[in-house]
């Protein structure tokens, strides 16, 4: 092997670099430090100048740089395109000794980067079931017995650059799997709420409301980032079970009979049942019923369980909070929404014994410390309420980006 | 590096052998597979006489053998029980050179294999966040200058099995991940249509059957396994557009007045529009299409776009029929079903020039060939209509399963 200063030279080096880009493999979710730092190790492990990522762009089928040494903008290309591109398009790698007397090069990106590219390795990257992923590069293989210290990348060099595209394509492809599952996941969740807040188009915007007044009290009261995305979740889909309830009971101006009163309440043990079905991932299992008991109340006189105080999970205090809250401020055909003060002020109410709207005399309802959050959110906020609309992340998760 | 017959001395060999293990591990999904091949790699890396490779079951708390050499039955242990179940709990290798003097050492193994165990090298197995996925293990390493044959493993030996570890962690990752989405996905499909069928408790079973009959017709054609696969969950979104509209609408027993008229016509076009919103993976992107096109009809006078004959995609013309003859066998409350033999009858009577239901002159609404191909499963299965609620998949897509 060729001996070159700064680069390693024996194949206890080369193991030990390639057991630790392996390693590292497995210690980053991230795509982006991950596939850095892979790139920055297959420099060093086939002595080239520097190495480039491309990703394919399967929409308008060209592939662009997604990370590469010296590389300051995004470079694009068509598929079929220079030897990065042809590498892909045909599924194979292809080597280079002098890339200006080369059919494949294409010059433009010197052009554009200012660098002088000599000698070049591309090989494709694929997923586990062949679809394309892109392309690993390695340009101008260091080699100080060479008069301008730039050699021709040898066949060992392909091994290993062959190798490491393989372990970063199963790094890329897990997540992109990941952003997928997490688009598909969030288009689901909403397609399933505003399914139910169709139903009713009075009060259309509810869902979304209850759930950016949810997030906004978990992020305040210090909730984790994954209990904050279960009272998230939990949000979008708490009404769900109305979807079982029939839409004369639902849209019902007047007061409810007996029985149509008992299937307006089977809402929330819909929702639990329903949601129940759903495969939710890891730590995820809670929210059917988190979802469900947003109609419990402290005193232990709420539906569906009766559950009291302690017993109701804090991300369902959250929830009734929420909804609650969402329910006084909304105007709708019947009824004038309060101003946001004077809902809040109805919420400290129901903290406390109060008189129901029934007159009856009625235990505490909502969770005191979870009203004072929401009352120094909106004094915060002075009561703009275009604040709950942006944290419930809806627009991001419609177009299913990540929150 | 102790040298031991036919197995790698060189770094040179080893450097060659991980490079082949990185390249295996991209070049598969199935999950046994490409295991078996990296437990077996992982003993010629490591001088190992075998090597097992234990999951983490999170539900049980357990760890069991999910590949091993001289293994023929599953071993399960408790999590923190054996070097394997200690290793996995810890969170960190544990080297061991003498097993039977060793605390963490679990004779049961041996005895349950008759093997016997000296030398031990465990390293957990972890997800990029950190998750527990389970534990390599390597046992025996072979040493010729040791008066048995087996000496103890070495930091090298540590260093090669955990980067091994590593890259298989992505691995397992991945494939646990596709059959997670794929759960999710079934599920969250499933959850969707039973909403809609709860709108109507009269036909409470009809998405089921019309997804088993249009995923049978469909096989019985050719159609590769993508495309039976967009026929089953465009069959079982087809009617989720009925979400959409009201109630008594949907359930009204006599005649529709003109705006009732239309807003029933208008399911299909909203169940395009739903869909729509829903971020479906690669290969499913005109499942939206699919599915609400199933009222359009060969002469051009359907809906919702009045498409005609090739221009309606076969898959749609494959749930129209799967559509119509199951209206036409369901027995609903103001109808007996036709027998299976009428029903078809009736859908060859729909593919030619015909009276329709009005007594109007009606051109062709359903694809011969499409009904020429149920009438043949007809036969085949002697009308028995099980068949199709088996072949809809839709149990199994409740459990979670693999279809």
């Amino acid at each position: 092997m060729t001996g070159v200063a700064g680069l390693p030279t024996t194949d206890t080096q080369k193991l030990r670099l390639l057991l630790n880009v392996s390693r590292l493999i497995a210690s980053r979710l991230e795509l982006k430090p991950l596939i850095e730092e892979v790139v920055r190790q297959a420099s060093r492990l086939v002595s080239a100048d520097r190495s480039t990522l491309w990703l394919y762009d399967h929409g308008s089928n060209e592939i662009y740089t997604f990370l590469g040494e010296g590389l300051n903008q995004e470079i694009r290309m068509p598929l079929g395109k220079g030897v990065a591109g042809a590498a892909a398009l045909e599924r194979r790698e292809i080597v280079i000794d002098d890339a200006y007397s080369s059919p494949y090069f294409n010059p433009e990106v010197d052009r554009q980067t200012g660098y002088l590219t000599r000698s070049l390795l591309a090989v494709p990257m694929e997923s586990h079931d062949r679809q394309l992923l892109g392309c690993f590069q390695a340009v101008n293989r260091l080699d100080d017995t060479a008069p301008d210290g730039i050699g021709a990348f040898s066949e060992e060099d392909i091994d290993v650059l062959t190798a490491l595209a393989g372990v970063a394509a199963v790094a890329v492809e897990n997540a992109l799997l990941y952003a997928e599952q997490k688009r598909m996941f969030n288009s689901f969740i909403v397609t399933l709420a505003q399914s139910v807040d169709a139903k009713d188009p009075t009060t259309s915007n509810h869902t979304m409301m209850v759930t950016g007044i949810a997030v906004a009290i978990a992020q305040y009261m210090g909730l984790s980032h994954e209990r904050v995305e279960r009272v998230r979740i939990a949000a979008v889909l708490h009404d769900y079970g109305k979807i079982g309830v029939p839409d004369d009971v639902l849209n019902k101006r007047g007061k409810l009979e007996d029985m149509e009163f008992m299937q307006m309440r089977s809402h929330c043990i819909k929702t639990i049942l329903i949601l129940s079905r759903i495969a939710f991932g890891r730590g995820l299992e809670d929210i059917p019923r988190i979802a469900g008991l947003h109609h419990e109340k402290l005193d232990g006189l709420g539906y569906p369980f009766g559950l009291k105080a302690e017993e109701i999970p804090l991300e369902s205090r959250i929830l009734a909070v929420a909804d609650v809250f969402q329910a006084l401020i909304q105007t709708r055909p019947y009824k004038q929404g309060l101003p946001p003060d004077q809902a809040l002020e109805e919420c400290w109410v129901m903290t406390r014994w109060h008189r129901d709207r029934f007159g009856r005399e009625s235990g505490p309802h909502l969770d005191a410390n979870v009203v004072n959050a929401l009352g120094e959110i909106l004094e915060a906020n002075r009561g703009q309420l275009e604040f709950f609309e942006k944290m419930s992340g809806w627009d991001l998760m419609l177009a299913g980006e990540d929150l």
